[in-house]
């Protein structure tokens, strides 16, 4: 979309300078406005036309019954939506009785900014009406990341060319009408007139709708306050009905004259509390929120993103589109994380309700990583979240037949919501991603708290998962059977190497846990011989080699699959899921997005520097990136073997997913997992950061000790910056165990400065480097090796 | 059931003698009467109370959507359900007022009778209404063998302890009620009031009521008409509405006077035909059966079932319940298929709507076996259906991706039908197994007329299927990955032996039936490399074998998966598919049904005697019988590897499987293919029938030849024949080109007796044997060879 000539390249906003109607949907999506709790898409203030009209509060769901044409044991009866609550931005307006609609009269001028520092979204235009007359309206819109529950519109509308007869009517509006869903399976299912009108009320200048949901008896209030300036004559009044509130603010404006509203919006939500609970909770908040007055929700979010940007901002030279992409990116993030207060973060954030508004792995596999060394509190955050359901994981294993916790492939309230088992029930390691959040965010915070409460909850019961699910054969290895790995395109296959390689991180971390919190053993039930079978189990851990070709594979007997047919593939075929059946993409050897690769990346130590190079060059001509989980990935390995010019083109592809609509979905919501793998790309791709591990190129057989240190580490974290061509320079921040460190990499020279903490180690490209606050240090950047260059599936090469 | 107090076990007849409402609804399914056209459950003349109402017209079905909670490509979008079609059977009576239900007044007697010889059920009851008044009933009703649309019955009651007032309801019902569905997956999808009215009409004795089902547009006449015999006053007047034609007769009855009357059915339908001409199709049939008469019916049924049984009979001494068993199921089989015209023979028959009324593999893998042998007439027509369902398979394989034809798991019209693809579409052997079954009806036939047809045809078109479907590994093994074999408790495998073993024997059946009819090969396009290639392709395929364990493997690696934990399985948790999730039956060593015990079966001589006793051994104690499919396989294997005692408890499971209600689903219909299997256990198990390969011992490497053979064979079938300690006798005919081979088996010798043909030789224990009509020949017997008797799973032995 930022191609789109509506779109300007700015490094701190993104800018659209008129408005395409055609792109209206994907442009509410890059437009939307959350704290994390609370989202709003960025629809017109005059509600249509629309995309998709959205407002989300995250947790507010509906259910619905998941169908069969063949049932079976285990699989989930109940689905659940994230629902479009009250809309609480809807301001319309009349001029001499035309409603202000961008389909009529003529638009003068159109412009949106969403601006990544102070965190407002704002718009102007200027508008004739079809009997001529001009008007100019201003909107300045935010989603409080200081104040939880509150929203605010600042809007004004001003006469041009002659006396303007205005009226503004700024409303709540509940069951909004949505556009009829698709048979896309990524979409939402459609759920109409989610919400059981239980109270309405208006009164002066404000307004409130309180309703319930049908079947999951979750209770929405939403109220709004205005301040309202205009001159002599304007007046106002108040009305409610069921399903809508407004107050309608009449003036008749000379030119030059302006009608000025300034509108407060509060939401509260309860699966529990009753009616006056969540009426007075709205309205306290509404108080809170006049209180504070609109330039100080504006300062106060301000303040916030300060914070924010002094630690996360990466600053890239040599491409302008991917330094503002990475910052819209990091923004995005910030906003689906900044209040996340123990929810989910969903796979499109508040953004649009694209996969049912559900959280998958893509949270603690790729949000959560750049959290953690950008915004390190909301990672707590999240991560309690997932405790937070714990018992539904041990209730969902337990019917399985497993032991542990099995944590679902897609939810929101904790229960599995995947009605595809082969996809989801046996896409076990979401709960070795879960483990290796755990691992990755006490060692990065040194969260002691979290890590003897929560994250050893967390690393046991998912241990325990992995020890049940598998087995030993004749020979002692340990094997797990029938799961689905990250690559969608395979499923049900027996070791997937992915798998394997995090359950054994797992089980370790589980056994460094429990070792290092004694004292909590006893109530976790877990003894000595619990933890010594599942060190022996993690050393076991079967991990499938070809060695006629000396290569991993991604399961056994992956590479003995029948190769896809790339030739005869044409371009109009992808994704392929959409044009093949599962059967058989499953028993051929095609890659829907990386996992031997992710392997690689997030089990660095496992593989050594050759292997790393003869995988990659296997897998990349297999693989087809059909998700948007994948180019970051193999934007890391590419650039960690060597081939930074393909590098640098996974790193756009995952920096421009959304702003380029490179998916033709960014319409249902923005790609989390993708924005989060700009930074991935850029900090652990080309800035090469890993987590330290004192063992020197373990492999599998070596059992090197996999789990969160207490003790301080010798040196936490290891860079290897390298720059392809086209970029001059790459900055950013690393948060880890108390210390900011910046890395400043040139093409030929990377500066470390530790900004603030105790002295600390790092590895610049194997080597140590001690740093101390105040002395910057600069070391020169090795050649990368040099090996040709792995070819894509026809088609498929990133960047084409 | 037999084991009920109301079933006595009779040679020729299956005779209950008091009515017990809590096995209502199996008894309907066993006192079903069909032609294979025309379907009639045995429920109760006056209609209720009933377990479900049944009338089946073959193909008659409704179509619905088939849900996913998450679609996919290449998932049937519509489902297909047999409808229950407009009731002709029911006569209610009405006596002095009570309406005669055997829930209310007193019932005095009441026997059923299902007479395998005369084709007749037959009921005869005295009741008391709650007044006291006692009348006598008897009822005689047949479904017509020779008359193809024909059903009739004969109904009479009489006055016994003073006059009564009767009124007789002769009905045609459409739009039953049917009980509620349940969630058992087996179960038929629930369509209510699937027929929307047409036409109706009454008049005199005559009735007619017109339908047509809403979606699938086949409309369906239904007409009646009668003869009425009664005492002076007996008067009868004749109604129609939309749903219901009535005629009622009227009279009072002396003690000793009765009221007959015999009521002849017709049922005409199409999905292309007018109404006019429908309607004239069911009034030419009733002048037909009119004219037939009632005797002359029951005369012609009689002459089918002698014609039948003359060849088809089998005899048992020393166990009367089997003896009764073989003549039930070989009644029902004949029942299913005798009037076949081109129809499918669904899992069920016409005996209920189980599994929707869709056909299967059991069709061709354990239905047409039997009939080859017994009454090869009706298999040619029942591979003619597959013939004309050809278009819609090679359609589906290329909505696949493949090559040839891929035949639907489940269906009526020839469509897919599955909504569950693991255990559906990539059921690929379906395909072989109609090849089988074409190979073995030429064979045992010589029909050749059919083979350079219909029979080439469906030949050549699967072995494409299975040539597209694999792929040669880089030593040049072929390779079918990602299919379910028979065994449903595995599924997406590599390399399952049975899938690979039938597809080789398909393609070598298919290379040499065109290498027979060069003629045809132009019009099929079938080149003499493509012949070449299937045969270089049946030669490489893959048999996957587990050298340590010196077994071969059910799919490639099965052998190394962990095994099923059957110490901590309960009784009650079979079958394990409603009380475990697919995916952790698919990843363990547990076996549904027969798998590599059946390709031992029907690829005899791809094992050596000494590897069937060990995988015979080896795959005993991990197969459950959670489907009716595989006792009879297990009686083969147990016969042949000399464990006749388990032999005889496997045959007795799938000859008293509807009997007994042994899967407590026989309410939904009859088992066909566990019918056929009494015949399969006692024919080819203790009999040892298999055709003869003049190959000795033929192992894959060797590649025989295996296709039909027009010439005429060196010896067609052998036998090796014994039988256990418990039978004194076993006795059986079977046709092979053109001769009758009557089978006479003792303890110590077994007569081979050639009834009809010219001379021919067959094996007896490897011996050739020469036979000439009128020339008896009595060869001994060789003692079993000794090895240990296999187990079962615990609590799964046969008979237990």
């Amino acid at each position: 979309m930022i191609t789109h000539e509506n779109f300007a390249t700015e490094p701190w906003q993104l800018r659209e300078t008129a408005l395409d109607l055609d792109v209206l949907a994907q442009s509410e999506s890059v437009f939307a406005l959350s704290n994390g709790l609370l989202g709003w898409r960025g629809n017109l203030d005059e509600g249509e036309p629309h995309g998709l009209p959205g407002c989300y509060l995250n947790g507010v769901y509906e259910t619905h019954p998941l169908p069969y044409a063949e049932a079976g044991y285990g699989y989930p009866e109940s689905g659940q939506t994230a629902i479009n609550v009250t809309d609480g931005k809807v301001i319309r307006l009349l001029v001499d009785d035309h409603p202000f609609d961008l389909r009529y009269g003529e638009l003068l001028s159109h412009e949106r900014v969403l601006d990544y520092r102070s965190g407002v979204l704002s718009r102007s235009a200027e508008w004739s009406t079809p009997s001529g007359r001009t008007v100019r309206l201003t909107s300045h819109r935010i989603v409080s990341l200081a104040q939880r529950a509150v929203a605010a519109i600042s809007y004004t509308v001003e006469a041009v060319n002659g006396p303007a007869t205005v009226a503004v009517q700024s409303e709540l509006v509940a069951n909004e009408q949505l556009p009829a869903a698709s048979g896309d399976p990524r979409m939402a299912a459609a759920i109409d007139s989610a919400l059981l009108p239980e109270e309405h009320y208006a009164h002066g200048t404000r307004l409130r709708l309180v309703h319930c949901t049908a079947t999951s008896g979750q209770r929405v209030a939403v109220a709004a306050d205005h301040i309202v300036e205009g001159p002599a004559g304007t007046a106002w009044a108040a009305e409610s009905e069921p399903d809508v509130a407004r107050l309608t603010v009449t003036a008749t404006l000379e030119p030059g004259q302006r009608l000025e509203l300034v509108k407060f919006v509060t939401y509260g939500w309860s699966a529990q509390r009753s009616l006056p609970a969540v009426r007075d909770q709205v309205e306290g908040g509404l108080a809170g929120a006049r209180t504070t007055g609109w330039q100080g929700l504006l300062d106060a979010q301000r303040a916030c993103l300060d914070e924010f940007w002094a630690c996360a901002d990466v600053e890239v030279e040599g491409d302008e589109e991917v330094q503002q992409a990475v910052r819209f990116a990091l923004f995005h993030l910030y906003q689906a994380a900044a209040r996340n207060e123990r929810r989910a973060i969903p796979a499109k954030g508040l953004t649009g309700t694209g996969y049912d508004g559900h959280a998958f792995w893509d949270t603690e596999s790729f949000v959560l990583p750049v959290l953690t060394h950008t915004a390190p509190y909301t990672v707590a955050s999240a991560l309690a979240w997932r405790h937070s359901t714990l018992a539904s994981a041990l209730e969902r294993a337990g019917q399985l037949g497993l032991g542990g916790a099995a944590f679902p492939w897609r939810t929101i309230n904790g229960a599995e919501c995947s009605g595809y088992w082969p996809a989801g029930t046996v896409a076990f390691h979401v709960n070795a991603d879960i483990a290796a959040a755990v691992e990755r965010y006490v060692f990065a915070t040194d969260d002691r708290e979290f890590y003897r409460g929560p994250g050893l909850d967390l690393l046991v019961h998912t241990a325990r998962l992995w020890r049940s699910l598998g087995h030993f054969d004749a020979d002692g290895v340990f094997h797990i059977d029938g799961v689905t790995g990250p690559d969608e395109y395979s499923a049900i296959a027996r070791d997937n190497l992915y798998t394997n390689a995090m359950a054994r991180r797992n089980l370790l971390a589980a056994a460094d846990a429990v070792s290092r919190h004694p004292d909590r053993a006893p109530d976790l039930g877990v003894s000595a011989e619990e933890i010594a079978d599942w060190r022996n189990t993690a050393a076991q851990m079967a991990i499938p080699y070809n060695q006629r070709l000396q290569v991993h594979e991604q399961a056994a007997g992956f590479t003995d699959q029948e190769p896809w047919d790339f030739d005869a593939t044409s371009e109009d075929q992808y994704p392929l899921l959409l044009h093949f059946p599962y059967f058989d993409l499953y028993r051929k050897q095609v890659v829907k997005q990386a996992d031997l690769v992710l392997a690689m990346f997030t089990c660095p130590d496992e593989f050594t520097a050759e292997e790393k190079v003869r995988n990659f060059a296997y897998y990349e001509p297999l693989t087809v990136r059909d998700s948007s989980l994948s180019a970051c990935c193999q934007a890391v390995l590419a650039a960690e073997t060597g081939h930074l010019r393909l590098a640098w083109a996974y790193t756009r592809e995952a920096a421009l997913m959304d702003l380029d609509d490179l998916e033709h979905n960014t319409r249902d919501g923005l790609h989390m997992a993708s924005l989060a793998g700009t930074w991935i790309a850029l900090v652990q791709g080309l800035g090469g950061l890993r987590r330290f591990r004192p063992v020197p190129a373990a492999r599998l057989q070596d059992q090197p000790s996999g789990g969160p240190q207490a003790e301080e580490p010798e040196a936490p974290v290891r860079f290897a910056p390298r720059l392809p061509t086209s970029l001059t320079r790459l900055a950013f921040n690393v948060r880890v165990r108390e210390r900011l460190i910046r890395v400043d990499i040139g093409q030929a020279t990377a500066r470390y400065t530790l900004m603030s903490g105790g002295p600390v180690t790092v590895m610049h490209h194997g080597a140590p480097v001690g740093l101390t606050v105040g002395a910057p240090t600069d070391l020169s950047i090795p050649p990368a090796p040099d090996s040709p260059e792995p070819r894509q599936p026809k088609g498929r090469a990133p960047g084409t």
